[in-house]
C-alpha cells in the first residue's frame, strides 16, 4: 500500500566542524519520503518555489515517489541553514527563510485522499490537521513533531493527538510535553493524550515504543562516525511509516510496529553517514536488510534454559 | 562456582526528595555480594568496624555469602551520606568518613585465593590490583570503577586494566577515560587499554557490551518509580559476575555475557525500587526469572521473513 507523506521541502545549508554544503535537498518531507520509498510507493505533499531543481522531481519519480501533491509556485523554496557543534550533538539554526512555505496550505488532489497510510512529517500541527481533514478514513496515521510546536502551538498539537495512531518525538520533547523526567512515565502519559502508540527517539540510545499493552526498547546502530545528523528523525519516521505501508495488508499490530521501529532506525543510521540525502540516494535494499540483521544480532539474548 | 567479591562495606545515610534513612547497609561490596548471591556462592572480602551490626553477618550467611574474608577491626565502619536531587539523576555527597576503611589492605585467607571468578567492586584500583596479586590464576575477572579513580589514580587504573577480563563503567566515565564523546568509539578504545570486554552502563538507557568481535546493546527495565538509585551499578556488577560464576563450568563466551548483562540489569532494576538493600533482601529467584522474561519480551523483534 502507499503512504502519503506531507511536510517541509527545503534547500539546506549545513555546516559541521569538518564540512559545509549549501542548498542541498532537505526538509522533513524530503527525508521522510525517501526513507519510506524503500518499502512502499509514496505520495508526496509539499510546496517548492520556481528555483527548485527539476532534477529532484526526476529523482523522486525514479524512487516511486509521486510528486503530484507537490505544488510548485512562484517564489523561492524554503531555506534553512544550521551549524553543528564539535560533537554534533547540538546545532544552532543560523537562518530560516520560509519563502513559499509561509503560505503553504495543502489542498490534496482527489486521488491522494484515499491513501491508507499517512505520515504527517514535522510541520505545524495545524497543517497536519488540515491534511488529515482531507483524508478519507486512513488506516494508520503517524505524526512527527518538534519542540517548536510544543512551545508555540500546543493547543493545535493537543487537538491533533487523538486523531493519530502513532506519535513520534524525541526524548527531550517527551519530557517537555509531559513535564515528567521519567521517559517511562512520559511515554505512558503521552498515550493518555490521544495517540494509540508513542515512539520516543533517543538518538545514540535508540528508541522506545509504547502501546496499550506492550513496551519495546531498542538500541541505536553502533556508528563510529556521523557526518551530518540533519534529517535523522525525519528519515526514522519515513522508514517506519513506509515499512508499515509496505506490510500493511493485514492489521498493524505491535509485532509489526517493533520491526518498523528497527527499520526506521536502520534508515536513520544510514542517513547520518553522509551529508543531506546523499547516503539514501545510493542505498540499496540489500544494505538495509543486512543492517536489520546486524540490529538483531546486537540485540538478541537467549531464553532462559 | 563461587565468586569472590571485594569492595567497600559501609553504613549509608541517604536522602531523596521524599525519604531519608540513616546507617543502612551500603558500600560497593554489600550490593555486589547480595546481587551475586542469587546465582552463585559468594566469598566476601572487606572491612567493618566494631559497630557493624552482627545481624548483617547473619544475613550474609543466610544468603550463602561467606564472610570469612571480612575483617572486623576496632573502630567505626566506613560511613557515607548523600542526597539526591528532585529527579534522582544527580546526587551530592554530604559526608564521607572512611574510618576503618582508611587502612584497609586486604589479606586474603588461603581458602579464598583459589576462587575462579573475581569481582573487583568499586574501590581504589591499587586495592583491586592487590587482591588480584593474591589470586591463583582466576578464570574470569570483572572490575568496576568510578570517576574518582579516573581523576585521581589513573596510573593505578591503567595498570589494572590488562589484568581484567571485563571492565564495567558508566557512560560519563567511558567518555572521561577516553576523551571521546562517541560511546561506540569509547567502548572500542577502552578495550585497547587492556580488558577483553567492556560493559558501559547507561542508567535509564540500558547498557552496551563490547567484545573482540561482538557488540551487544540492551535497554533498561521500564521502571516508573525509583526510590533510591544508590548501589544500582554495584548490584548490576554483582548480578552480572554472580551469573557468570553460576554458569561458569564451560567457557565464558559472548552469549553468556549477554545474558549476564541482562541479569545484572534485572538485579539493578529491583534494587532501586526500595532504599538501601531492602528490595534485594526480599527478592526471589522467581521474580528475577520473570523480569528476565519481561526483558526478552520488550527487546525482541522478528527475523526478516
Amino acid at each position: 500500500m502507499s503512504v502519503l507523506v506531507v511536510g517541509s521541502i527545503a534547500l539546506d545549508t549545513v555546516k559541521t566542524p569538518v564540512e559545509e554544503h549549501a542548498d542541498q535537498l532537505g526538509g522533513s518531507a524530503s527525508y521522510a519520503a525517501v526513507g519510506a520509498s524503500f518499502f512502499a510507493p509514496v505520495k508526496l505533499v509539499g510546496v517548492v518555489g520556481d528555483d527548485f531543481p527539476k532534477s529532484e522531481f526526476d529523482f523522486w519519480k525514479s524512487r516511486n515517489i509521486d510528486p503530484s501533491g507537490v505544488q510548485q509556485v512562484a517564489g523561492k523554496t524554503f531555506r534553512w541553514s544550521g551549524e553543528y557543534a564539535w560533537d554534533l550533538n547540538t546545532r544552532e539554526t543560523k537562518s530560516v527563510a520560509l519563502n513559499v512555505f509561509e503560505n503553504f496550505w495543502p489542498e490534496l488532489p482527489e486521488n491522494l485522499r484515499e491513501t491508507q497510510f499517512v505520515l504527517l512529517a514535522n510541520i505545524a500541527p495545524s497543517l497536519q490537521s488540515h491534511v488529515l481533514d482531507q483524508m478519507r478514513r486512513p488506516r494508520f496515521v503517524v505524526a512527527d513533531t518538534m519542540d517548536l510546536w510544543i512551545e508555540t502551538t500546543r493547543k493545535d498539537l493537543d487537538a491533533l493527538l487523538p486523531r493519530v495512531d502513532l506519535l513520534i518525538l524525541n526524548e527531550s520533547e517527551a519530557r517537555m510535553m509531559t513535564g515528567d523526567t521519567s521517559l517511562i512515565r512520559a511515554g505512558r502519559s503521552l498515550r493518555r493524550m490521544g495517540p494509540k502508540y508513542v515512539a520516543v527517539k533517543k538518538g545514540e540510545h535508540g528508541a522506545l515504543l509504547f502501546g496499550p499493552d506492550d513496551f519495546f526498547s531498542c538500541g541505536a546502530y553502533p556508528l563510529e562516525d556521523i557526518h551530518d545528523p540533519t534529517g535523522a528523525g525525519d528519515t526514522f519516521a519515513g522508514g517506519l511509516a513506509g515499512y508499515l505501508a509496505g506490510k500493511g495488508d493485514g492489521e498493524v499490530d505491535f509485532a509489526l510496529l517493533r520491526r518498523a521501529v528497527i527499520f526506521g532506525s536502520v534508515l536513520a543510521s544510514f542517513n547520518v553517514e553522509a551529508f543531506s540525502l546523499e547516503r539514501l540516494r545510493s542505498l540499496t535494499s540489500e544494505e538495509i536488510d543486512e543492517r536489520y540483521e546486524m540490529f538483531r544480532l546486537m540485540s538478541q539474548f537467549e531464553v532462559l534454559p
